[in-house]
């Protein structure tokens, strides 16, 4: 019978293993230019993990079964958790700030949304132990530095940030506890794809606040830069304090060379309950897909789950709306296979020499190809060409008696007699 | 609370994801060097994929539970079926002979062995839809090539290859189906690790053969290299084609230059039901360890599992076994963090222009840290050194003044002064 993966989960032929090799590349690549040391963990850990970090709510959407030994466990749903975990186990001997970096696979079993993939790949971007903005500053930067590094300017994707603490003194969550504070949240998450008297029902209704300050809170939102909110609130030091740090923030992005991709956006607060400082989303500028990345400061997470108390500050970036955003606009490198030399044989009796050969170029690091079966010259032609060979070598017996090669560009289509010992000794 | 890895599932620090990307790395560098393309699949499958090409027993053996659309999956333990599923689905529009590679991590559920590892990762390299005996040297070559380029030579491991065609032409199995021909090689294989005698009561009993042939069976292995193979066999046409077929494996292996690496030995010939053709397992030659990789030529799997006939010959060669080798030979890189440059502010006015050098540097591909919070200069030179700096540049209040820079290397202690325009324009 013929067998498909199952829902939601991708098959990465050559020309798909490409595209995902592109930018799991760019990601290790810049990670490393900033420093970052990249980690992994099990793709399988014990279900409590995440429910002690999200709620039993998590289950809902997690890969989770109980194992033949009986216990409760999950795919990773996300790498935080693993990060707290492991960075808690080792606390001490880790040279802080601890700048690590992982490209996981994730998996989510969402019942209700069956188009969507159950799976992707994540650029986890993490500094741990420290609380300076200009942590915060360094790693948004590095998640920009990437997108560039793929083609997009700050015409194709801006970064919008915001700090939870600058919303707090605010007023935001005045007098409720943490849990109207995330309700909140959450209802000012969706101010730009929603009416605003459905947010201010949302406020009423859900986060449970008064009519008057849900107006209040809503009025907060009417200033669109730090300039104006900095006349508006000027009077309040701790509103000060913050928008200083903000400033900040934006100042050194733009040291960086990255002023272009980001804006403050009082806005974004992202759903999740653990940030506790800066948050920002990247999204395409035509707004056409969902966001890029996320992430921010979430200084509490590592005394909750681990037990170690460290400031940290990262972000997530999947490589599914990436993909198609660098696809729309044509910025995926074409996929073609490639070979250095293809070497023809004339007749079989040419093989041990043409192995030979392909031995010694290989031993220098060239990618070579050969064909495996018997076939005529022309065939074999027709098969280099279609490997994407840069250049042939054909072994025939009179050029062979005469101790030489014919090599041929496949470009140019130029070609001329090669002495063979060329090929077997030092040099190419 | 401390949470753990579960059990056999190990965390990947820095030095740990070193070692695993060192030996990825290489396995993929040599991968291209001889023509073949990754792909990927999903770690998830359906559980009846494994079940349909390796019978009911090895659920045993399996990550495998019954996921929230009441489908049976499973964690996938090879990378074989999932290839045969991809393949089949799109055999026409491949060309062949298709030569693919995959890095996939495999995951075992064994009960019993509770000290073993429950996932590794494995090197897959497959040729599909050739029967010349030249694929099968240009596989077991891959996988040599990459021994040789993580630094172990033939004096270190050692390749040994046999045919089953040659077994079966040498009389094992005759008369008997292919539960007891399977039965056989599961008595062999054990051959070299359990006394004669043992092995022959395990043909009797198990197998089920009689005495006699059971000693005719064992006096094959009295043979131990073609020559001495064909003057006890050679009246025989159809064994002789075989030794033939045999000797120009070997000899095409000596070609690629991997002749040091490689031993007939009619012992191998695998536990697995499968193959059908050339076998080999390659070993540490002092024997300490268990099989670094094994491999051979399976050409009915493909029509068996995916309804398409190609016959095929690959290998898998995990991460574990060929790590313990490469650790105890001394053969694996220090793990070192490493940084082009480190950049130290004496006072936090220098902060904005350090940045920019930082951006500048980056931007033209170089690795660059820098103190995040202010410390004094003696603290982040001492930072610099720990993260592995090679160069620091050192910007003062007084030498920026002068449009200067302060540029030490790290290994010599060289030191000199640099105008500012040289680290923030073009040239390095």
């Amino acid at each position: 019978m013929l067998h498909k993966a199952l829902p939601g989960f991708r098959d990465f032929y050559p020309p798909e293993f490409a595209v995902r090799s592109h930018i799991t590349g760019v990601w290790r690549e810049i990670a490393h230019r900033f420093g970052f040391e990249e980690y992994d963990g099990p793709p399988l850990e014990a279900l409590e993990l995440y429910v002690e970090k999200s709620g039993e709510e998590i289950v809902g959407q997690l890969y989770n079964f109980v194992d033949k030994g009986e216990r409760a466990v999950a795919l990773r749903p996300e790498m935080t958790p693993t990060l707290a975990r492991r960075v808690a186990a080792r606390a001490a001997g880790l040279r802080k700030p601890i700048r690590w970096f992982s490209v996981p696979q994730l998996f989510r079993y969402e019942r209700t949304q069956r188009g969507r993939l159950r799976e992707h790949f994540q650029w986890n971007v993490d500094i741990l132990g420290e609380e300076a903005v200009a942590a915060d500053a360094e790693v948004l930067a590095v998640a920009l530095a990437a997108l560039q590094a793929l083609g997009l300017t700050g015409d194709d994707v801006v970064a919008r940030y915001n700090d939870r603490r600058l919303l707090e003194r605010l007023g935001l969550g005045a007098g409720g506890g943490a849990d109207r504070l995330l309700a909140t949240y959450l209802a000012i998450d969706k101010l730009t794809r929603e009416p605003r008297e459905v947010i201010r029902d949302r406020l009423v209704s859900v986060a449970g606040i008064g009519a008057t300050v849900a107006d209040a809170v809503l009025a907060i939102f009417q200033y669109r830069d730090l300039a104006e909110l900095r006349l508006a609130f000027g009077k309040s030091e701790s509103v000060l304090r913050e928008l200083d740090r903000l400033e900040a923030y934006g100042a050194q992005l733009a040291r960086l060379g990255f002023g272009a991709y980001t804006a403050f956006d009082p806005t974004i607060v992202r759903g999740l309950a653990y940030y506790t400082g800066t948050v920002f989303e990247i999204f395409d500028r035509r707004g056409e897909l969902r966001a890029i990345c996320g992430g921010g400061r979430y200084d509490n997470l590592l005394r909750n789950i681990g037990a170690v108390s460290l400031p940290a500050v990262g972000f997530g970036m999947g490589d599914v709306v990436l993909g198609e955003l660098l696809a729309e606009r044509g910025l995926l490198p074409a996929h073609r296979p490639r070979a250095d030399y293809y070497l023809i044989a004339v007749t079989e009796a040419e093989r041990p020499v043409l192995l030979q050969v392909a031995g010694a170029l290989r031993a220098r690091g060239a990618a070579v190809l050969y064909g495996l079966k018997h076939a005529n010259v022309g065939k074999q032609f027709k098969d280099a060409d279609a490997r994407g060979a840069r250049e042939v070598l054909v072994f025939g017996p009179e050029e062979l008696a005469a101790g030489q090669v014919v090599h041929r560009v496949m470009g140019t289509g130029e070609e001329r007699r090669t002495p063979l010992s060329e090929w077997l000794g030092g040099g190419a």
